[in-house]
């Protein structure tokens, strides 16, 4: 089984600048350490993009590879209906995840767009909202 | 490391009612569930009440028999201030969650007053919320 | 067969406090005037609490004492996400009164968080609202 | 004692569309069974208009012929200043009646701008209403 | 010149009904006031309706008959739309009139729907205001 | 086959009034053009009325009479719960048509309290919004 | 019987700017005009001021001269309690008045703070705005 | 004469948490310098609960023991009916105090439920906003 | 003559996922019934991508090869002011089209950002709103 | 030490205008009450205007000659930017407060836009906001 | 040519209070540097005031002394219709500049009333603004 | 020293479309202009692109090549979240601007997404706002 990690606009900046506030880890460790708690139960893929058609096309074909899509989208969470459409077209369960409590920040990121089509949210846990998201997919799985 | 988890009101029906909608699991089903999980790692203690004034009190209190509180607020998520107050006073990270996922239900439900007050939030996958939230929690303890 | 009214808080003052304005009608009064008209058609019980969880509890466990409930929820009409929750996920059907015609009042009361749960509302006839609900609550037992 | 319903638009399909929606009662099904319901206690009149100037004029004229209005007044409810000033401008004290409960339908409908003139509301009883309308305008009259 | 007065749902109780609030002067007296007024200097024609679709095709209709029209729409002034568009296609001046201080009552009654499409408005000065209004149409007719 | 077409209030003026803005075509020129068009295809019939309480009527009776009805509702579009539930009560499909692009036009137009009901809307596109409704109309037949 | 007329800020400027869109008539013109209205029936004082200080204590000392004041408050109107205030601690009654229809300009000038304290308002008759005042005035005068 | 300082949720936490942002004064602490300053004026009485019910009980009773109440209510001024309701019913004046300036805070805690009920509000001096609170009792009681 | 029809994010999936839904009908399909209906009247090309950029650069060369624009924009429609900056600088009138009724969905999906600069609108009627697209375009084109 | 008491618009009739409402007390009839209570412990200055400008002024200028400002701004409270800047700008903590609970008055009086400036609100307790605006203002400088 | 740089309310305090803040640099400093970079190309006048009646006097008889005004109206921005009107009624261009980013700041200085009718808008570069609010006042009176 | 000018959606078209609107100035004419005005001050590097993810990746790589960002981001001013994260996370000061004045226009133009994170904004002179622009860049940069 494979999970799909798919991170939207700016994530690619991770750990590079401000790290007073987001930290020294950078993408990459994510994807490591997603890797290493992975391992023997699925096998990971990790995909960064700042562009919102390629983001729609990536969730349009996930089906082809991945049993579970695992979607930090970033500023595209709190305007894209496109990505919505995209996710809500899709066969493959969405699971939603953040950096930050996005409800703790501006009042415009509080509303997700994307959250009425994905199968739930985990926020706020810094890069272990992504080691949840990973644990939050493969129970995804085993429900099934 | 014991991690107190405070269900708030009418989780106690869990698996009573409504099985179609909810399923047939229970609240002690769950509970059981995360102790297994946990084994090894953390105690678990799990607590259901459907006053706001005793959920007041238990956050109040927690720093005396935990170091994080795994929180079900239910409809309180909602409505209180109280409640939010409580955990912004308390030394003790708050992580939240709910069964369902609260940003595809009714409007009113979209709002979290609690969310910006605790660590993170994660809903939407089912029993398995409380699982994801005892990695969070067990992940915040690590981060120490 | 019981019909069970619930009221809410501070309708234990009634008919104590501005007699100008609510009359020298008591709880007591309305629950004989129920009582005497409910003769030979049903049992009537009657309970008052201020406590939100209070309420919460009978009407989760209602469905063990009677097979109908009349609420007047009165304050926390408005305001209890978690009585709403209560009253969905019971299997007794519950009618909505209230003394007072509440899309009369202040803003604040013309929205009912309860509404949408219940089987339908009767408010503004006074403590007629009481032999309304009464009567509705027959009739919804007639037609089961 | 002669008491008046006045059915606004669309009421004159009752029973006849959408069966498995409304059921296959009429209106004068519901006429009948209110008239034999108020038997002894007070003459019934029913009447039906999709024009709401001919509502207003009934709500005009209705204190020559009665002593209480019960009112559908259906989809001018919500819309129809007009009506709420001929009700504010009558003697003749008003029962707003609904057959669905329109607080549990769309947004839009959960506003009644005639309520803050009529005496109190009933709704969501489905033709029940009526009965309970019945009654609470025999209880009106009794409290003059 | 004539100048057509059209009076809106309502009107017509004028004087008839809670006289401590609107007075015992009833529409006729009105009319009679104005036509005094009016002597040597334009001939008066008054109607009245509770009907929407009428008022909409007396509008229609002014230019075979007047110069300028007086519209006290009354509470049709708030909510039609169509009594606004049959004003802004017609040639014929409308000068808009009401009875009591609109601004100065409930909220849903400061909008006026048809004021953009009117020349001007008075209201607040009771009986008043159609004297007003016939000496706004006086001067509009001048300043052709 | 037959097709109704309904028309609202003003419409009658088309053509009469403010020609720099509506043109020189009048509804009969409209009819005429829709009938030609659907020479051979189906029967047409139009009416227009200024009276709500009419267009009502027409609506719950059309199933006598047609299959399909194309309705340009004016400015009732945008106020009338009661043609809204006329629609929605019956059981023949209803073409939503405008001339003008209401979406572009004052905010208050934006929003058509009819549309939820209808099968689709076509607008914009003055004379010719009749000759796609007729079109729409028949595809739907087909569909059938 | 004097009649004092407040103009607030830029009416000075009345006729000296934008005539293509105000006209060439000045505050004199106006002035002029309404007094020889007026002559036999009212004495006029005319005052001009762009302070809103100024304007609130001319309406504090109004009763020392007048008996009632016609006030175009300019832009002031959509945004002065404090003018609001002086209006309604004086005991002289206030017409409201406006060249222009504010209702048909920009939303923010739809609202006036002014008129719930007010007698009555006209506006949208340009310079007739100001006889008409003087007249609603002299009614007022004659009603007490 | 004794004046009752009711104290809501979390208060019993003075003192105890967060010191920098809140000090070190303890709800105790500030009894005993009411008490002082009461000195051979008052006699007083300190009762907290973080029970929404108990608050309202305790409002309802208060007329026993006391001629004026002195409340902070905490988190349950923005969002308790309930209390509002129980002030409102009661004949003993409610003096409201905040040790903060909630104005100056969160969107949420700018509103007041329970202000228009009160006799009036003091919020922002900390600990000395209960001897005003005291003082402004002592005034009230006066002005009996 | 050609006609452009540019369609927006996820209509390549049409026909392909949830058939239940949008039925088997593939946008190739729905090509082949526009080019059919078409033959001898016009030449149809049909664009597609999941691209905002890609769309507006399309916008802005239309003129380069088509006479009018029948724009599906899919979700782009109620997010994209660019889209709609390059419709409204675009010398080629667009025909705005959607295959469900925008006005009966998710309340976001009610305001369309591009309809204030197109043509006009058709929605609701499947892939029929494809042909009665390209009958628009011909109508605007002979309008010419 | 001085306290300057700064007194805005209107405030000068206190006393003199609907007695029935404000009472009888003037603005100096409160300043020697002040004064009174202040005896021994501060000196006290009132100063009144009703000019936005130069309640600006003061408050910068407050410095040179008073530790602690408190300041009635009256209808300048609701619409202030600029004496709320004045405030934010100036070393002088400012007590704000109101002869009426504004939060119990219209709705437009509820929010304050010098509050979040200010170190404390007191009102709704008649001239006695003003004893008790001078002990805040005493505790104030004890607390520095 | 001489160019007018109008200051509102508070400016006056500049480098004077809360130098860690907004600098240490005096209005009149900024005159100086404005006047340098002015040199040889334009006449240079500054005026400060915190009275809006004031500041609409200046813009009224601007075009006595000047080409072009630079304005910055501070807190008058977010509150003066006044001032507006004033702008409006002028043959003088304005450029609107602020020494902070408003957009950055509280809600309510995101909106300025004043500039739908400025040439412009600069604002954020501290005293950077005056320069450039210099070179945009040149740059308009070259494109004349 | 390197400034670089990001030009957003539909830019491109500058000079080309409508010139009765927007001149016959295009890009390159302004992109000259500039560095006219910026020779021995300042190198200049102007690009353009319709797509928001090119742009954001523009944003994220700016260090390497300038010290100052000129951004007019058109159309993805009003909705890209994605376009402010950027800038917020970038070392590089962003000088906001526009050619238009946004506060004039369309509603949802006046509210910029991206300003709270810029530097300052300056709008509404045309390509002197590229100018002006310049002129901001090099006053940051002496500032340094």
């Amino acid at each position: 089984m494979k999970i799909l990690f798919l991170n939207g606009p700016n994530l690619n900046l991770l750990g590079q600048r401000q790290p007073d506030i987001y930290g020294t880890t950078t993408l990459p460790d994510i994807e490591e350490a997603v890797r290493k708690r992975a391992e023997g139960r699925a096998e990971i893929e990790f995909r960064q993009s700042n562009d919102e058609g390629e983001l729609v096309t990536w969730i349009q074909d996930a089906a082809d590879v991945t049993e579970v899509v695992v979607l930090n989208a970033a500023g595209y969470t709190h305007t894209s209906v496109v990505l919505r459409d995209a996710i809500a077209a899709s066969d493959v369960p969405v699971v939603e995840i953040h950096l930050s409590n996005i409800h703790a920040r501006e009042e415009f990121r509080h509303n997700s767009l994307i959250a009425p089509v994905c199968k739930g949210q985990i926020c706020g846990f810094g890069s272990s909202s992504y080691i949840l998201g990973l644990e939050a997919a493969l129970s995804l799985k085993q429900a099934k």
